[in-house]
């Protein structure tokens, strides 16, 4: 049996079944313990320390599996790895603190590019408040870039598993911008300067979604995770670890703004499936729903309800309540292998 | 300028340049605060946390670089690249905790292979009382496996920084055991089954030094470092770091019992530069030193003393301080390339 029998997924539960079944870790000499709270499954783990949880989460990249140069530069790398990794912490409603960053460079790596991929990441620790503290540097004969990151919160974790029947469900941002800014890159459209430029900077340049993830844990909401592999695929792992299923409400989809202009009548089924949009899409009772969302600087949009139906599945529905197929769901590295990039 | 010109350890000073001129992290929304102590630069980064100091480390392995499916199984991989990381923190002085595992699998990889590398990785967090809590699978034209591992600490954690001169240098265990396996297993030599076996112990099943760096923490000892690279290869930065030299009396090095039979007149050679010991080299004031390699179990042995001369440098000297040239220095990824595995 070869991993695309099974898949990403496939191989995580059984691995996953193996590391449950072994023994946790012993206390320290001096008594030390750290009780853990969230083990594989989740956006990040999770573990209780002295007056705080701590978080702790890893995301990699591989060069022509999930980026190209012909895309992106070092800096977007840089900055997108970092994100990648931030934005877990931020689907928890926590902080990050420290990173530690791992490069596997070819022979003949320019000193120039790893120093721009550092700019990136770097750039993105300044804005939302990381360092990075360590890491290492490896000979391999791809580049790969692997980031751990720790974080903390002194609230209750958003957890996937928290979602309950009849629960509304919300998305913070508007969604489909990255994948449209992906496909305008690798087809090279020509697009009007402010389209381009703002479906360029929805797939190159990302934000996690820390302070909103924050104040979701600070008002009750309890069930979050973030978009990185298409809103249909991500609920519906989260609906999975929930025991539920999900309806969404397809007019209700927010859809990014520059996707009217350059990919008319394609932005639902971009705002569906686009992945590495790194917004936030959670779960709440009605009354705790209504007033998140206007704690929310920027609000959130209230775009289904969770059900009681088949664990994991989510149907897309019309004005009318009819279903609408989705074509295109999401990404699994290994099942819906497409020789290259994220699919859109 | 490409990388070979500056080698692994001269784009790790200009990153961590990079890195330590930006800025720190803010607090967190909470005003939880996590002040870091060590940052890159040392086996482990640490920061304080309330009532304890937090360690934090990874390391990588990539297949046809770090190792290669003729010489070592699966699990033989797992157990190495957990033991990796449990001896950054056993030269720390501290305890492991949880543990991220990233893996990086090209198209068509076997899930029994897969299954047999945790069946090592599990193995090695149950001796050392670790748990692998989450990590993360990629698609990626090679394999690799970068594990990222918190630990602990309620002692000062060890420094390579803090050797002072007149120190006194000792070793744990016997080195060059790990070099003489893997020469061993690359040649296919036909060595005695006593002397095959332990070589091939040392090299594929090495153990972190947990329990002897704690020890060393509670007993007075500052400075300590893994040996990684090779005793003299790591020595010189452990002085580096301390802004020390070191000098080795050559015949007081304990050489693996295996090396006699299996590489005679060599076994200084395998001493001085085999990596992947995992054994602890430390510094330490003359009563510090005696006092505390009568409390570690299996002891340790004064190999040298710290000295006060071109920081970093490590001379090697026979019993009547004639100086012994070193010929073959440890191993750098991207200086030293010799297309394959680590040297010995």
């Amino acid at each position: 049996m070869v991993l695309e029998d099974i898949g990403e997924f496939g191989l995580i539960r059984r691995l996953q079944t193996m590391a449950g079944a072994a023994r946790l870790p012993q206390p320290s000499a001096d008594e030390l313990r750290l009780p853990l709270r969230i083990g594989i499954g989740d956006d990040t783990a999770a573990w209780d320390a002295p007056g705080f949880t701590e978080l702790f989460t890893t995301d990699t990249m591989v060069d022509g599996v999930h980026f190209t140069q012909a895309t992106s530069s070092w800096q977007d790398v840089g900055w997108k790895a970092m994100v990648a990794n931030l934005s877990d912490i931020a689907a928890m409603g926590g902080s990050p603190f420290y990173a530690l960053v791992t490069l596997g460079l070819p022979e003949g790596s320019s000193i120039a590019s790893v120093e721009h991929l550092y700019e990136g990441l770097l750039d993105a620790c300044a804005q939302y408040g990381s360092a990075i503290v360590g890491g290492d540097i490896v000979r391999s004969p791809v580049f790969f870039i692997t980031i751990a990151l720790t974080g903390a919160t002194r609230t209750q974790p958003l957890l996937r598993s928290a979602a309950r029947p009849r629960d509304h469900i919300a998305v913070t941002g508007a969604l489909g911008g990255s994948a449209g800014g992906l496909r305008m890159l690798l087809e090279k459209l020509r697009l009007d300067p402010a389209t381009a430029s703002a479906l360029r900077q929805a797939h190159l340049r990302p934000s996690p979604r820390l302070a909103e993830g924050r104040l979701l844990a600070a008002n009750g909401v309890r069930c979050a995770m973030d978009i990185s592999d298409g809103l249909v695929d991500d609920l519906g792992k989260l609906c999975l670890a929930s025991g539920v299923a999900a309806r969404l409400r397809a007019d209700d989809v927010p859809r990014h703004p520059a996707l009217r202009a350059a990919f008319p009548g394609q932005e639902l089924s971009l705002a569906l499936n686009s992945g590495e949009e790194y917004e936030l899409v959670f779960a709440a009772p009605p009354d705790v729903m209504s007033s998140v969302c206007r704690v929310l600087p920027a609000g959130a949009t209230v775009v289904g309800e969770v059900v009681s139906a088949t664990p994991g599945q989510v149907t897309v529905e019309d004005r009318q309540g009819r279903h609408i197929p989705v074509t295109d769901g999401g990404w699994d590295h290994f099942r819906h292998s497409t020789g290259g990039q994220r699919r859109s």
